[in-house]
């Protein structure tokens, strides 16, 4: 090893500046299992004290993006435009999005991961439709996208195990609230993803890993320079997370809500940030000459009925039944159901959605070990959000699994996650801010 | 285990205060191998940004002294006063401030350790007089102390595991240099030796850990109230170490000139501090009403003769030849020596004090690992310290070792660790400042 840890850990304990050199070595023989653990969580410590500067936080992000495999997009025409939200409650926004944007022409070319969370990933949720296939051969996935203009499969490969390994160890050791650690851990993976361009949607509020608008902000920022340094168009989008998005929580749940929002059915904050987001993606991927412009042609596509023609297509072509978009009745169903009820009248003031993801979680919608198997009909569907008026005994939120104890205790854990006032409230605002473009 | 340390670490992150019962858990649980290092040295990086209170350092202390055996020297008689020095480069005033102590009636029950470093520890040094044991059993150990009112071990037993670990893993993730850490590491085994009063040597200089003056003094202040709080009467003095004490360094080369100094021969600084240290021993032992008073009777047992007396009696009862006393050839000798002289004319200005040390550990006089084995002869002669007059090609320092290569290669080392400039020279203050009296 041609460093030497401790003296590595002082100099950034005491302010000062890691090399190039120094990074990378360490990220190398860290992930070989050279360096030990509790050498690496007090540098990690030392740098969530003493922080990183953007050159430090580039290479950061490049060591972990090498240390894996590097998908290579070039077979697909076109300019590939990757979407990536940093998490959040009812958050089915790439189910609208890709669609309207490969309707618009951007090529679509998605690997996505599973995840522990709230619900599945994008790829649990497209599989509680009846048949489709996640897994595609390479060769496979690049016709697709070429021919049909869209393909979403399961992330394979090896992608910046170096992250892997490092985010594992600063989940245990406190050191995971760092902004250049958080920015190079998302980069490292989408710079290893092979797109040309990159779209991050960065929750803010109670429901997201940052609670606070300007850190959400700082957060895109260094994301985009990060992107931008490495030759990507990057932009970001910071959006609320103080409630779920939409109404529906849990995996076929939130494809049925994706379907409605395509058939310009769905609820107006999914509307909103698909039509938006999918906007920015159709000027990213050259589409439009504003992202304005973009969000114009992604409102055609809706009304055309072209991006839900585009999902049918995906479903087709991935082995789906496509039927599932006329009938919601081809989707799983949970056997049993719980409500929560008002306790009182008023109007709903906020939502404890972090406390809705938990629940939605313990009615089996979403892992909490890997080994975990995700109930695709489970979840939730909330039906008050903020601002709206509630009479008592009302239905605030709806819990289903095919778990009759499980729903139960769900709807039982997410009864305090209401809070309802006499006061009139106001909706949160749904898109802060947008940055990079 | 009872705490969640991920819990633990984002406090302490945060600048919170750890409770008595989680500095407690963590310590009892990481010692028995239940908490990963990862996550220890994680919080000790968190202690460093973020410091700790004098109650969270107390209960560490304690907790860390809990951790493995207490010595009981309550079958002594008397106030015991234990010694300790942060340790220096020919440090060798337990072996003068020791015998005068005794000789002026408190009672020396000293364990002491031999650790690593530029020479051996007390116990090192006193094996370079032939036949000399420093192994007794309990009973002879204490029946000794009550009858000759002196004797010096080995630390046996197993004092403060905890703190072992931990200073393990502080040592190789940059998590020394804290104030709380430092004074808690120290005062656990202090007060688990079984001592009534404690007088701290903080050495404070180019030569010792500590370099800075203000931080010398703060850390004295920190052992002095944990030992206050621990119901131990505590002072500590901050000495310089800008240079080595005295002119030998070495385990036969000390023995010979503490001899010198008891006999009223040695080096001014060595027997300065020697008396001082005394004083204050004879003061806290409650031999005298104030620490200038035990200065006085310290002086008085050294013109006497008793404090060498006392020497005499100790070498006698653990089986030494006392006639090394009067006879210093009966030491071991080192075959090889090897000059370091001086290039030019002037004053000593400066000596790098930590360079001698190494100097002098390579030429076999200290070990550099636990296996390493001592060179009871070897070490160094410092001859002109600092204001000294030198004239071109006079002796600065002779090396000495049975290893002809080492003696050589230690002078070489040596070389550039005397600054001699034309301007006359002020030798640094001895004795800086005393806390606790």
């Amino acid at each position: 090893m041609n460093i030497n840890m401790n003296d590595i850990i002082v100099k950034k304990r005491d302010g000062g500046k890691l090399t190039e050199r120094e990074i990378r070595e360490f990220v190398k023989e860290y992930t070989l299992g050279n360096i030990p653990d509790y050498q690496a969580s007090a540098l990690l410590m030392a740098i969530f004290f003493r922080h990183m500067d953007d050159e430090e936080t580039f290479t950061l992000t490049d060591a972990m993006r090498a240390s894996g495999d590097n998908v290579d997009l070039s077979a697909i025409k076109g300019i590939k435009v990757d979407k990536h939200s940093t998490g959040g409650v009812g958050d089915k926004v790439t189910l609208v999005a890709a669609p309207i944007a490969s309707a618009c022409g951007v090529p679509v070319a998605k690997m996505s991961g599973r995840g522990l969370g709230f619900t599945g990933g994008t790829i649990d949720k497209l599989e509680s439709i009846p048949g489709f296939r996640t897994t595609l051969e390479p060769a496979e996935f690049f016709t697709q996208v070429n021919e049909a203009g869209i393909a979403l499969i399961g992330q394979s490969g090896h992608i910046a195990p170096a992250d892997k390994k490092l985010y594992a160890l600063r989940d245990v050791t406190g050191t995971v609230e760092n902004l250049s650690l958080i920015a190079s851990s998302i980069m490292s993976k989408k710079l290893a993803a092979g797109s040309d361009a990159i779209l991050l949607d960065v929750k803010c509020g109670s429901g997201a890993f940052m609670k606070d608008q300007k850190a959400a902000e700082e957060l895109g920022e260094i994301m985009c320079r990060i992107g931008t340094a490495a030759g990507k168009k990057t932009a970001a989008c910071i959006t609320d997370m103080n409630q779920p998005l939409g109404r529906a929580v849990g995996n076929s749940l939130e494809v049925i809500e994706a379907i409605d929002t395509l058939k310009g059915e769905g609820p107006a904050d999914i509307t909103e940030l698909s039509l938006h987001l999918a906007g920015i993606m159709i000027y990213l991927g050259g589409r439009a000459k504003t992202a304005s412009a973009g969000r114009s042609l992604a409102e055609h596509a809706v009304a055309s009925g072209a991006a839900l023609a585009r999902l049918r297509t995906l479903i087709e072509r991935q082995g789906g039944d496509p039927d599932v978009i006329d009938d919601y009745s081809l989707f799983p169903q949970a056997k049993f159901e719980e409500k929560v009820l008002a306790e009182s009248a008023g109007f709903v003031a906020a939502i404890d959605t972090q406390l809705i993801g938990a629940a939605s979680q313990h009615t089996g919608a979403g892992r909490a070990t890997k080994e975990d198997t995700i109930d695709h009909a489970a979840g939730v569907t909330v039906e008050k959000k903020i601002g709206e008026r509630v009479t008592r005994g009302q239905t605030l939120a709806v819990f289903r699994s095919n778990d009759k104890k499980k729903a139960k205790a769900a709807a039982d854990m997410a009864r305090a996650a209401f809070s309802i006032t006499l006061e009139k409230q106001t909706a949160p605002v749904l898109i802060k801010s947008t940055i990079g473009l």
